[in-house]
């Protein structure tokens, strides 16, 4: 298999936390890249006509995207428990957390984009307050519900380190650890593991 | 259960298709209500920290988002047959197309933010370019693809007829069944259902 990636996607680093703690790095063979909304790249684009990252080549020549599909494919192709729980009650507690931590990424991408993208004097205050509001408060419901990243791995674990660590690669300003003291308990472990190490962004 | 939906999302639709051709409707009470990324509407706040619809409330006070979750949950409910696939194949041909069309949703809701929401001084043209451009090569990827929604109504051609009828609704000046023969040949037959009729958007 192919991963199309950037290094600098939360999105795409989720899945390939995914695929280590899966054991399936081996199987994976990486292709780096970069997009941008504003910007053509027909290399992606041929494979995902959204034009985004992460995107997965089956050998087959079949691909995959978004990431939420690709993360339930790769947790299919493994024996080890499951990091998208089959248990029903297991199965919508991780998928509510891993919605909310993806929806976190999304808004601080769209901020990112606003301020990195676009040119300042199409800059609008009001969309990067009313994006920030959103990572605040996605901020504040993890932090209330942080035993819940406790117990086994899972796609809920996965998901919020992703978006912890994109705050801390493009948002470091805003120094999420100050209010945030359980979440930045569990950052401090779950980052130590090899498969976070192995896809900081930079 | 409790659904808290927009008329106008079509992400919300999706789910309100999904439900009705699940035979879920009677269970569901709808909550209307609007938001906008810069205006608070501290009622979806307060369930969805993301501040977005469609949120579920399911009976016991537990809440489930976004939509796609929401989704696989009601898919859980029914004894009919799945509306996401459970046999491996069909399931990934169906979550390819489904991705796609939620991504062709969310780049027209991006222009839709852009051009109704933005002041008219902050509009980017460049970027409601690139967002149209993932809505143009969506429609082609879908149009070459359109086999796949010959066969039994599932999550992809509930997505793609919801976002088919987005743009009919937001966009109708680009006229996509110019270009698109096919997809129109399909919305035709599938947006006279009645999971279709009842959630048209206005």
């Amino acid at each position: 298999m192919r991963l199309i990636h950037a290094a600098a996607s939360p999105f795409a680093r989720k899945v390939r936390v995914l695929a280590a703690e899966a054991g399936l790095t081996p199987q994976i063979q990486l292709i780096d890249t970069a997009v941008l909304p504003i910007a053509l790249n027909e290399r992606v684009n041929a494979l995902n006509p959204l034009g985004k990252v992460p995107v997965l080549e089956i050998d087959k020549g079949e691909v995959l995207f978004d990431s939420r599909v690709i993360c339930e494919y790769l947790d299919s192709l493994h024996d080890q428990p499951r990091l998208i729980p089959s248990e029903p009650a297991a199965r919508w507690r991780a998928l509510r957390i891993a919605a909310l931590a993806d929806g976190l990424m999304d808004a601080a991408l769209l901020v990112r984009y606003e301020r990195a993208v676009r040119p300042a004097e199409y800059q609008w205050s009001e969309w990067v307050e009313g994006q920030m509001s959103k990572v605040y408060r996605a901020l504040a419901a993890l932090e209330s519900n942080a035993d819940e990243l406790s117990k086994m791995p899972s796609i809920a674990h996965i998901s919020v380190a992703c978006a912890l660590g994109y705050l801390d690669f493009r948002f470091s300003e805003i120094g999420w650890r100050d209010n945030h003291p359980e979440l930045a308990r569990f950052q401090e472990s779950f980052a130590a593991r090899e498969s976070m190490r192995a896809t900081i962004p930079g």
